[in-house]
């Protein structure tokens, strides 16, 4: 869940975290929390963010934010990897004791070697077993009929040559796309989402905008397991800003797009507004789909209610709501914002595109540690209290 | 999730908790956390107490705990209602900024007013609708018949007339038991599990075993929405422990049995046991349930695998684990372990007793805020981290 962040640029001032007030009025030291700085063009480690580490607990890394008042989650810290300020952010790594290394941004934990694999399995599987996999779908005897689309007739010519579309085929069955599917990831900049999407082999391309390299740079060097989607040879990296990348792609370019970002105050606020969503349709072929952070049902119902309200309004096909447990986000739970486009039908609670079973993904990245059949369905079962809430926006 | 604690008269040392060594290492002062001893034979608010509440941050709950070495959880105080040291542990309520009231016993927090929906419904209504209602298997096509039981011939005479029994049958369906359901409840002195039970309109009889009597008190002065559950003329407090409880109640004396119980260290350890096990398996009726809580599959999959061993060798019925989540419990989930005794066959994972959809529970006690059909179902879905280590406990 690294931080992406298009609206740094409407938003170049930071906030003062509620973390840092604290540190700057208690002046803590740091009480023998081991430190190692790393030099590069970017990274400074100075006493103001250490202070950071020991305001809470001595020795313990203490997650406190207006988005979650009144608590508070502390990790031990064993050392601290690094500690530096990218263009857009404060990037800290540490190694906890009991949760592995651990990436920090602006004060709040975006991964934990411990439990990130419930974050990253669940914000990819969830939509990419929901789309159909478009080579196993030629021999579908229950699914219409796909062929490769090698020119598309609803986009101006010269065609990109990179860039596989959707098109509808008059021919063929009512909606045809090609034997690939392409996938944007937004943020993830850690590399976890691009290796859970590596597992697909239905997926020919995979597209990253991440806007900080300073996230990229510390998950190589501190998250082995983690940024080992990077070398898989379908990703494309790009540096940048993603609404600004959204914006300037074709329409219909994507199968499905991934957004993991961070919180909606501060930068990465746009990523859940309306103009963000209304891109993101307009990058999707008819039937692809999104799947977004989408914050904690236990703290953010009010946050909640408005993405289902807008995206009900955008995405004319599936609307859905689903959440995972991530011990180490704030109430131990993530949602997710699940969209499909108008097209063909996406159900993502009965999954056409199952991964497990299948082995093959395993032998670079090793077995799916949370995410199954089982657990894709009970994603969108949801409590009384929540379920009341995000059905009253159903139109 | 009230500390029950048979095992206090065997451990009767209580022992010293790392918040409590943290404070007298520190010697915090209280920074301004506004007090309100209340002075009854058993409650008296020390300093040594109080500093536990300003140990980490000032002004803050932490909740440190070997059973969750190297991270904690802390609330904001904003003011503490109650602190006491009963004959079996420190109890202490404060309100909390953002989380309403919070009983804590021995440092660990066990219920806020904010996120207690969630453990109490599931972990009542997983078990009570998994049992066939009597009252309406009267009328189910679909069951075997059903006849009130007035004498049991498993059961030396006199029969105690204050318990219904169910017997065998061999004029009518191959089981038979009472139109009424027994249940009882060890530990839960909170009221919020009787709360949930008394929901079941099949339930004749509420019998609830908890050791300390302190918890039962401040529940009432200051959860008043938790404590409703005694205000049911079907339940009857008995106050002590609930091991020795157990092994006095005639064999087959209830239709289930849930167990609210702290952590598996310290007083609590007992009802993790194998004999704990035995004993609740001879109190149920055959085809009837426990429900316990059982620790968390993020932190506790050692205990875990353990008490599902020990119940696959001494439940030979159904045989489940399922889970839910709990902000304010430690990685934020909880799971319970739902077993059944050989008899008449319980499928935990497709109730055949649903309180959804029946509003006639929600007059005393408001609606469900948490529990439905489908998260039901969802909890007994885990991830494959847990699912792999569970099954392979499987005979």
């Amino acid at each position: 869940m690294a931080e992406e962040s298009g609206a740094a640029i409407d938003f170049p001032v930071k906030r003062q975290r509620e973390d840092e007030e604290l540190n700057n009025h208690h002046n803590h030291n740091h009480n023998g929390v081991e430190m190692e700085g790393i030099n590069d063009n970017n990274s400074i480690s100075t006493n103001k963010e250490s202070e950071s580490i020991s305001s809470v607990i001595p020795g313990w890394f203490s997650e406190i934010s207006p988005m979650w008042p009144g608590e508070a989650h502390s990790l031990k810290v064993e050392k601290i990897l690094f500690q530096g300020k990218s263009e857009y952010q404060n990037v800290m790594v540490f190694q906890s004791s009991t949760y592995g290394n651990v990436l920090v941004l602006d004060g709040v934990i975006q991964l934990t070697e411990r439990d990130e694999c419930a974050y990253q399995e669940m914000i990819v599987h969830l939509p990419l077993c929901s789309i159909p996999n478009p080579k196993k779908g030629l021999f579908s005897r229950n699914m219409p009929r796909y062929h490769k689309v090698e020119y598309c007739p609803l986009y101006p010519s010269p065609q990109p040559d990179n860039l596989k579309h959707w098109a509808m085929s008059k021919v063929q069955a009512p909606y045809a796309w090609p034997l690939e599917d392409v996938v944007l990831v937004i943020g993830g900049g850690d590399g976890g989402v691009l290796r859970e999407v590596s597992r697909h082999s239905s997926v020919e391309q995979i597209d990253i905008c991440e806007i900080d390299k300073m996230v990229v740079d510390v998950s190589e060097q501190f998250f082995p397991h983690v940024s080992i989607g990077y070398k898989d040879p379908r990703v494309t990296l790009h540096i940048g800003d993603g609404v600004a990348f959204l914006k300037a792609v074709p329409e219909g370019t994507y199968d499905a797009i991934i957004v993991d970002s961070s919180d909606p105050i501060g930068p990465a606020q746009e990523l859940f507004e309306k103009p963000f969503f209304e891109s993101v349709a307009k990058a999707l072929r008819p039937g692809g789909v999104i799947c977004t952070q989408a914050e904690s049902i236990w703290l953010h119902m009010h946050i909640i209610e408005d993405i289902v309200a807008n995206c009900r309004q955008i995405f004319k096909g599936s609307v859905n709501y689903a959440w995972t447990s991530v011990p180490t986000y704030p109430s131990g739970v993530i949602g997710f914002m699940l969209c499909s486009t108008e097209g063909p039908h996406v159900d993502f609670k009965h999954p056409v595109n199952p991964i497990e079973g299948d082995d093959s993904h395993c032998k670079s990245n090793g077995p799916l540690k949370f995410y199954n059949n089982e657990m894709h369905a009970a994603a969108f079962c949801l409590p009384s209290f929540a379920k009341k809430v995000i059905e009253s926006k159903a139109i």
